[in-house]
């Protein structure tokens, strides 16, 4: 594949943008990457794995001459950062992010670009319950989703060239508005996150029955929920704290289905109950079919076999 | 592996039933294996797979002569097959059963079993998505925890022998009482199949965001409560109503602490958010140091592909 950016540098190396470095390389799509963290340990990491070609101890110093910024640091860090970098950002480059809420980050980030810099918000759908720079791996994104969703005067050279580059990345691009982009995350992903940190959490605060116990019989269905609910909470904290219009409306449509199946149980309606389970079925049908899952049973998950030393 | 028993029946040829039926051929565990749906298609498909050396239209034929007998039709069924069953159990037999729920399924079995027949109720913490005679497989239970509730005054040497079986099938067995099971079940896999169907009715139900968006864009998270939520809904709907007060009860400590993290959204509050979401990361790596769940990222779930033809 052809090099899309001659210099592409990546504000924040955790996951995703680990993940980019690799499928990047992989693919020949960037001339050179280099790469801030807050963190010189994590600067280290990414010369030591061969992410970075170079790591610079601030955004500033590591923005200048890029071609692309990519900004994958937290949502509530992004204002902070789009200051820093605003005056020292090439004319001509483009600056993009991968956050999961996109109406804030435009909020926070857009005043600090400059003119003749564009600027296209984005979201991978794409991530794993793991987090920093050792996490990332080149096929995070084949097959998934990127969003992106630029403001109507983005200039649509800039646009094709960052969809060529996420595209090469085996990633699939569609474009959205910020403020529906919001609700339909707010649905598949955000309000699904809060509700399994929850079910996991109730099971941590009951007295009745221990934790080694929730642990040992997990397998019934509830180390499901662990796995999401084991995400960055960082990252995570800042994703409800900047969608909190959306997420606390699909909460509340939530909470109010869960009554009405919580009083179909008290009531023995059970044709109700089985009325319910039938129909979702239909939406895990459409999601293995769409490519979005696999079907293999169980997730094709290995039966996981007991460390050595385990009791 | 030497033979445990000569002649098992399984009652209900599904998911469970079709799994032993592969482990128990796989390690010389039973003589002959005999079985009984209700449905003459399930019955031509145990033959066919070679499930079951003989099948049954009745359960009460099904039973005759053997020294195991396995219920393994949802709970709902149980006291009606046990009725039909039991003038028919040969003396010295043992009779278990494969019910998600304890207390109802001793309160449905129990007045049917005669003299000199064991009863052991058991439950295996295993299963996949999928349900019906096909979706079996020999090591559905390795390395997962099969519950037994016997009552205190069960034959120690028919327990024995059925501890023999399970664990010659892989699984690793505890006993529990029966009320003790039900709570425990209702913390580890009732509440999470509830709030997982629950979830997924959520999304069916929204006006302002497609099923196709929520298809397309599951896999950043909606995706895994689809696949519990894909489950039998007649299995579930009886573990609802059979296992109302202990789910019940975490449904409601569930809303409570849902509410409790809604409010801090609503008000902003980003530490709560931060250690609560950092204290579940401890129960995820429990669960994944006592083995049961896999370390790799995303379940080790390989990127689905594109179903050839899609769009």
């Amino acid at each position: 594949m052809t090099q899309v950016y001659a210099r592409v540098a990546l504000i924040g190396l955790g996951l995703i943008a680990s993940s980019m470095a690799h499928a990047m390389r992989a693919n020949g799509l960037a001339g050179q990457i280099v790469g801030h963290a807050k963190s010189a340990e994590t600067r280290a990491t990414a010369l030591e794995l061969g992410l970075c070609d170079h790591v610079y101890a601030t955004a500033a110093e590591a923005v200048a001459g890029a071609d692309l910024v990519v900004l994958a640091v937290p949502v509530g860090a992004m204002a902070a950062i789009a200051e820093e970098i605003g005056p020292h950002l090439a004319p001509g480059c483009t600056v993009t992010d991968v956050g999961s809420v996109k109406q804030a980050v435009i909020a926070a980030v857009a005043p600090y670009i400059p003119e003749g810099v564009q600027f296209i918000p984005g979201h991978p759908m794409a991530g794993t319950e793991y987090s920093g720079p050792r996490s990332g791996f080149a096929t995070l994104f084949q097959n998934r989703w990127w969003l992106l969703t630029p403001a109507p005067e983005v200039d649509p050279a800039a646009l094709a060239r960052l969809q060529l580059l996420l595209t090469g990345m085996g990633a699939k691009v569609n474009l959205m508005d910020p403020p529906h982009h919001d609700q339909v995350l707010a649905v598949v992903s955000h309000t699904p996150h809060l509700i399994a940190y929850t079910m996991v959490g109730v099971a941590d605060h009951l007295a009745q029955v221990s934790n080694s116990e929730v642990i040992e019989y997990s397998a019934s269905g509830f180390r499901d929920f662990t796995r999401i609910a084991a995400s960055d909470p960082t990252m995570w904290r800042d994703v409800f704290l900047t969608n909190k219009d959306a997420v606390l409306d699909i909460l509340g449509r939530f909470a109010e289905e869960l009554f009405v199946l919580q009083r179909a149980i008290r009531m023995g309606d059970g044709d109700h109950l089985h009325d319910y389970f039938t129909r979702t079925r239909a939406i895990r049908r459409g999601i293995i079919e769409a490519g979005q899952d696999t079907s293999a049973p169980d997730f094709g998950r290995s039966p996981a076999s007991k460390p050595a030393g385990a009791a």
